[in-house]
C-alpha cells in the first residue's frame, strides 16, 4: 500500500489538530509562520489523500450513564458468514469496536451499555444473529488508558 | 454518580459537533434557531461539566504505516501491582487503550503497530514491565467497525 | 431502580430479625424503646415494598444426606432459548441457584445431591433439557462459608 | 455420618416452617392436631440435633442497592493455605458463599456489590489476601434461581 | 450401600491372595493356623458376597510391543447418548478403562496401543461412533505407577 | 527394545490364566493335551522372561466402601522433580495409577477414595509435595470399564 | 519397519550433501578417496531405498516477500473426514506443513502469507473447507531456528 | 524492506531448481534458450543478494527411525529470556524449528524423536532450560503434508 507523504510542515498541523480538532487555522497559521490559506490547503489535500478521515467527540460516558463496557468474542458457525454477521452487528449501536480476529474467536467487539441488565440484552442481541454460534464476555473494570494522542504524536515523531 | 441533565437543545448541539467537531457555532446557531453565543454558552457548560471531554482526529492509520492491531491480555503477579503496571504501560504509546478486567485477565490492551517486529517489539515491553507475569496475544486480522458516532446518537436519543 | 428509603429504625429492626427471623415483635419493640404496633407496621411496610421477600429456615443438609455440592456451567446452543431452559431447570429442586452469567457458560447453576451417583442423574437431566448443548460439572469438596447475615448486617452499616 | 431419625410428624412441622419461618408454633399445632407444646419439643429436637440451624430472611438486595453478582474462582499458591485464606475470606462480608473445590479453582466464592467499581475493590481485596495467586470472575447477568425450598420440601418427600 | 463385614481371618486372608493370587490354599491355612477347608469357605463367602470379583495377570505390555499408553477424552453430542457409545467403545479391546466423569469431557478412556500410528487407528475409532462429538488425547510418555496393591493392602488396615 | 517369542502353546497357557490365575496348572496341561510339567516349565519361563510380572485379584472397591474415583493432573515447578515427585506419590497408597503425560499435565494419576472428604485429603497431600506447583482434579461418576482381559486376549490373537 | 542400513561411507557421502545438495560427486569422491562411480551408485542406491526422497532450495522467503508465518489448528466435524480435508488443504500452496495431531486440534498446518491480509484469506480458505468445524490461529513472530541439518547429522552420528 | 528485483528468466531457473538442486546449469541454459554462464550468474546473484540461503536433502526420516514428530509450547518465566533460551534450544539437534509466538505460549518448536521414550528425553531438556517455566506438548499422529515447492511455485507465479 503505497504511503502518502507528510512533510514537516504537515506534521505540525496534525500534531496541532490532534490536540484540538477544533483549533482555528489562523492560529495554527501563526503559530508555524505560513498563511491560513496554506493550512486550509495541506488540511484538505490530507483529507483527500484518506490519511485525516475527520474528527470525533470525546464525551464522559459515565456522565452520559453509560459506564459499562465489556469485551465479546464471538464463534461463528462458519467464517464465511463473517461479513453478513458483521452488518448485523453494524446495526447495534453499542458495538462502537470489531475485528475479525486470530485465535479463539472469529470477530472480537467491544460494547458500552448503561449497566449489567443492558449489557445482558445486547450480548443477547448478538448471540442471536444467525450465523452467530457461542458468544464469551470478558467484563471492563475500569477503562484505564483511552488515548489515541500519544499514538498520533508517535506516529508523527517516527515518519 | 448525579447525572448532569442535557436538554433537547445540548442534544441537538451534540449530535451536530459528533458529525463534525469543526462544524462553526455560527452554522449550528442557525440550524437551531439559536444565536451562535447561546451554542457556545452550551458548549462551554457541557466542557465545565465534564461531558465533553475534547475531540480527537480520526486518522487512517494504514495509509501512515500502522496496520497492524493486537490485543494484549496481561496476567499481574499481585492485583497491588495494577497502578503501577497502568502507569508503566501509559508510557508506551502504541497502546491506545487499557482496561483492568475480570475473568482471565487482570488488564487488557489494545496495541497499534507497524508490523509483526514491531508488535512483538512493544509485546516484550509490556512481558518487561515489573509485576507482569504472562501475556497472551490476539491479532487483529481486520479492524471492521470503530465508530463511536453511532453510539453517541443513539445515546442521546434514549437519554 | 427507586430505592425505598430506611430510617434507621428499619434498620434496627432488620438487624434483629437478621439473627433470628422468629425474634418475637414484642422483644424488638422493648430493645427499641418503641411499641410492638410500630414494629409491626414497619415490617409489614417493608414487606409490600418489597425489600423483605421472606425467610427461610436453615437446615443442615449433611445431617439429611445431601452433602454433596457441584456447580454446573451450562451451555445453550442459543440464548434465545434461556427462558425456556431456564423453566425447564427449575422444575429440578436438587438445583438451587442459577444465573445468566457472562464468560464461558450461559447459565451456571449449583445442586445439592446425596452423592456421586445421585449427582448424575441431576447433572443428566439438565444435559437432556431442550437447547442445552453441553455441561461442566466442578464439584465442592466443603462448604467453607454460606452466611448471607454479614453481608445484611454489612448493608445497613453502609446504607 | 449417623443420620437423625425424623418422623412424619417432624416432617409436616419442617414443611410449614420451609414456608414461613414466622409461622406461630399454635398454627402448626392446629393444623397438625397435636399440641403447641408437642410442636416446641420437636423444634427444639430438631435445633439440639443439629438439624435445624437457624433462619435467615430473603431480602431484595437490587432495592438495596446490592445488584451486582460475580462468582470468583481462586487459586491458592498452595492448598496448605487453604485454611488461613478461607479466615481471610470470610472478613469481607461481601462475599456470601465460598467452596474448596476441584478442577481448576482451589477456592470458588460467591460475591454481592454494589456495583462494577465495588465489585472490583472486592476482588482486589480477594487478590491481596497472602497465599491467593490469582482469580478469575465470572459475573451474573441475572439471577434466576435462588431458592432452597423446592430442595427442602423434595427432601422431605424423599425420607 | 451395606457393607459385607470382613473379620481379622478374611483380612489375613485376602492380604495373602493380594500378594500372590496363586497362593496354595494349604499355605494360606499353614500360616493362619486355620484349616484350608476354612480358607476355601471364607473364599467362595467373599466370592459370593461379590467382595472377590476374579483375579488377573500383570503383563509386560512392552515386552508384548504395546508400549504405547493414551487417554482419550470424549465430548457426545447429548448425555442421552452415553450407555449406546459406552458399549461401542467396549466392542475396542484396545480401550482399557471407561469412566464418565465430571468436568470437560463426558466419557474418559485410556488405551494402549503398539504404537502412534495404531493410536490413530484406535482413536479415530473412538471418533467415528455415533454421538461421539469430538476427542481430545493425552499421551503418557511412561507408566510410572500402576500399583493396586497398595491401595488393597491399605484398605485392609483402615478397616 | 527385543521381543521375547512366544509360540502357540504359551498363547493358550496365558489366554486360560487371563481368565483365572488360579487356574490349575493340570487343568490347563489336559486341555491342552500337553504335560504339566510343560505348562509350570511355560509359565516359569515367561516369568523369568519378565512377560508375565505377577497377578492380581479383582476387587469389587465399592463393596469395600472405597467407591469415589479420581483423576489427579499434576502440574510441577520444574520437570527435573519428576522422579522425586512421583516417589512421593508412591507412598500414597490410594493413587494407583501414574503416568509422565505430554500436554497440560506433567504428572497425571488415579485416585480412589471413600468419599468426597478423602478425597480432599488427597488431592491436598498431592498437593503438598515439593515440587508441585498445582493440580487440577475430574472426578469420575460411573467406572463403567475397567478390564484388561479384553486387550490380553486380543494380543495373542493379533501376535 | 524394516530399516535400510546404512555403512560408514554412505554417512560421509549424506554428511557432504547434507552441507550442500550441489556438491559434484568427484568432490566427494576425492574426499574420500573414492571413485565417483562409487558414490553416484551410492546415492541411487539410497534412493531407491527411499531413504534420499529429493532435495529443496533454502529461500529466503522475507526477501521475496513472505514474511507472516502462522500455525493453524483445524477441528473437524468427524475424524472421518481427515482424509477428505487434507486433501483440500494440498490444494492451498501457502500451506507448506500440515499434520494429524492428538490434542485439542485434529489437523495442525503450517502457513506462509504475505502479510495480515492474505493469512486471513488463507485461514478463511481453511475455514470454508467442508467437514472443517473451527480453526485457531497462533501467529509467528519471528522464525528463530528452521534447520534440519544439525537433525540430520546428529542422525548419522547415532546410527 | 526492500525487496530484490527477479525477472523472468530468474524465475524460470528457480523453478527448474526447486525441483531438483541438482539439475545441471548446462541443461537449465538449454531449456532458457540462454548460455550456461548466464545461469552461473544469475545464481550467483541471487545467492549474494541472500534470495537462495542454499539447499537441503530430502530425507526419509522414519526410514531412519525417527519417526515420532511433536510440537512443544514453551512458556517462559520472563520474554526478556527469549534470546538466551533460543540459544540453549539451538543446542538440541532434535529441534527443527523454533518461533517466537504470540498467543499462548512465547516459543513454539518442532522435534523428531526416536520413539516416546527419546521424545520425552528432548522435552525434559527443554524443560531444564534455565527461564523455561512450563512446556506443553502436541504429538503429531502423521504428517501429512511437509511440502514447500508449492509454495515456491506459487511464489513465483504471483510475482
Amino acid at each position: 500500500m503505497a504511503k502518502f507523504r507528510l512533510d514537516e510542515t504537515d506534521h505540525q498541523i496534525l500534531n496541532m489538530l490532534i490536540d484540538n480538532t477544533r483549533t482555528p487555522f489562523t492560529d495554527i497559521a501563526k503559530k508555524l509562520n505560513i498563511s491560513a490559506g496554506t493550512v486550509h490547503v495541506r488540511v484538505k489535500k490530507m483529507e483527500e489523500a484518506g490519511i485525516i478521515l475527520g474528527s470525533s467527540l470525546t464525551l464522559n460516558y459515565e456522565k452520559l450513564g453509560y459506564a459499562f463496557i465489556a469485551y465479546v468474542g464471538i464463534f461463528l458457525q462458519n467464517t464465511s458468514q463473517t461479513k453478513f454477521v458483521l452488518e448485523r452487528i453494524n446495526e447495534i449501536p453499542y458495538v462502537t469496536v470489531a475485528h475479525v480476529t486470530t485465535g479463539k474467536f472469529n470477530v472480537f467487539c467491544k460494547i458500552r451499555a448503561r449497566d449489567t441488565q443492558h449489557a445482558k440484552d445486547i450480548i443477547f442481541k448478538l448471540d442471536d444473529i444467525e450465523g452467530v454460534y457461542r458468544t464469551e464476555t470478558m467484563i471492563s473494570l475500569e477503562e484505564s488508558i483511552n488515548d489515541k494522542k500519544r499514538l498520533m504524536h508517535s506516529i508523527f515523531e517516527n515518519l
